[in-house]
């Protein structure tokens, strides 16, 4: 039977999602707690891997096993033998042509910055600050031209594996809330650190040291040279995936916490 | 001169406000750096002191020093000294009639529910889980019944050490947003325990395991043993604290977060 499964983390303690040999790593928790239940060792695959630091609200997963559990076991039982800082949110039976991650057609991010001269106290590590003023309409307005399909060479690290460059971004809407502005970008897929990098540009816009115009020209230059500093992991979350809707994938809240 | 500081604070990590001898507070860690910046020994007294585990987006504090620093030496400067779950969020030189407790005409908590059969990964020590669904309509009705003047018996700890029973609720508002239930009440001041009474007790008619009426008959018996379960520290925070506008004191949000 193959089983997917909604998956909730701070990653703030974490060398990112995927296991390591001599880091602390999300998947390696889940793994564990997983196997613990179905008493035999399972490996699973997620829908989007995260770095170092990076939180996610609802990555999805999928793994095989042919142990029965009820599903109380899958979520609850899973839960119990897991950090505090990871959850199960729901689970679900799949057929065999569901995969976490090839079958995804979109995933989303928010990356959520606390525009304050002060450091906030509550959940510090996982918000990022910005001492000077953002004006956020002028880093939406910036976002827009990145819509579409483009080649994204100025926003992904030299570190990238992608054979491609090219991805589609179906949104890039930056709105406030209080304090905080929140970057809400929902592309097919995204290149290593493409978002962090995104962040980075739009943050020196809304500080008003680049014009509104600039991140095109960017996007154009194909050079990652030229795009704003990345951003810090602080701050990012993996809020959804889409899958083709015969799946019945479940959709919670994007979150993170209150936010909706 | 007199000067009044907002302070933020997740109280996960800490056995409350108050200094004491054996164990970590957040008064502690506000005094050493307040004392590091002001080169002597500073004690401050707070609006009102939480127990272990409990948080503050806006605790309200004064000290007295001769010494003179910029206003940025008192919160950039404090920050740098403060551990990551403790902030400053403002200052202000107050006139010496102002004192952060007795000048203090109200307080206000928020009690943050995460109303979801599966526990949340982020921000876990700072939310309250309840598994059974709550209907937020039926705490808010029955929360009614509580304002005005009353004693409070029935929501006081044994160990509560204030001599009048007697306190006033300016409102007690129950609302939900997505997952989440906020109780989010405002009284002249607050017996040990009081918030977290009244948040147990609430939650016991969301289950529908009492009835609206249910809590005018507890507040009636001034009898502690009748009242819910305390609920849970995690998940209180303490947002504000109302003086007289004459003192003119920063009012920022009132949070946790995104919470407007």
């Amino acid at each position: 039977m193959r089983y997917a499964l909604g998956i909730e983390y701070d990653g703030s303690r974490y060398h990112g999602w995927q296991r390591q040999k001599n880091a602390v790593s999300v998947q390696q928790n889940v793994e564990k707690a997983l196997s613990k239940i179905a008493d035999e060792k399972i490996e699973v695959i997620c829908a989007g891997r995260t770095d170092t630091g990076v939180s996610a609200t609802n990555q999805v997963i999928h793994f095989e096993t042919n142990k029965v559990r009820k599903d109380v076991a899958w979520t609850l039982g899973v839960n119990t033998n897991l950090p505090c800082d990871i959850a199960v949110s729901w689970v679900k039976q799949v057929d065999d042509s569901f995969h976490a991650r090839f079958s995804a057609t979109a995933r989303r991010y928010r990356y959520v910055i606390n525009n304050n001269r002060l450091r906030s106290a509550i959940l510090s590590q996982g918000i990022t600050s910005c001492h000077y003023p953002l004006d956020e309409k002028l880093m939406h307005q910036a976002a827009q031209s990145l819509l579409g399909q483009h080649d994204f060479t100025s926003f992904r690290t030299v570190h990238c594996q992608s054979h491609s460059p090219v991805r589609t971004l179906i949104h890039c809407n930056v709105s406030r809330q209080g304090d905080f502005v929140i970057i809400d970008v929902k592309g097919n897929a995204f290149l290593h650190h493409m978002v962090r990098n995104i962040a980075g540009s739009l943050m020196r816009i809304g500080q008003q040291l680049e014009t509104v115009a600039w991140l095109g020209e960017v996007l154009e230059a194909k050079n990652r040279c030229v795009a704003g500093m990345m951003a810090s992991a602080a701050g990012l979350y993996f809020v959804g995936v889409d899958y083709p809707q015969e799946f019945n994938i479940p959709k919670p809240a994007l979150g993170p916490l209150f936010l909706l």
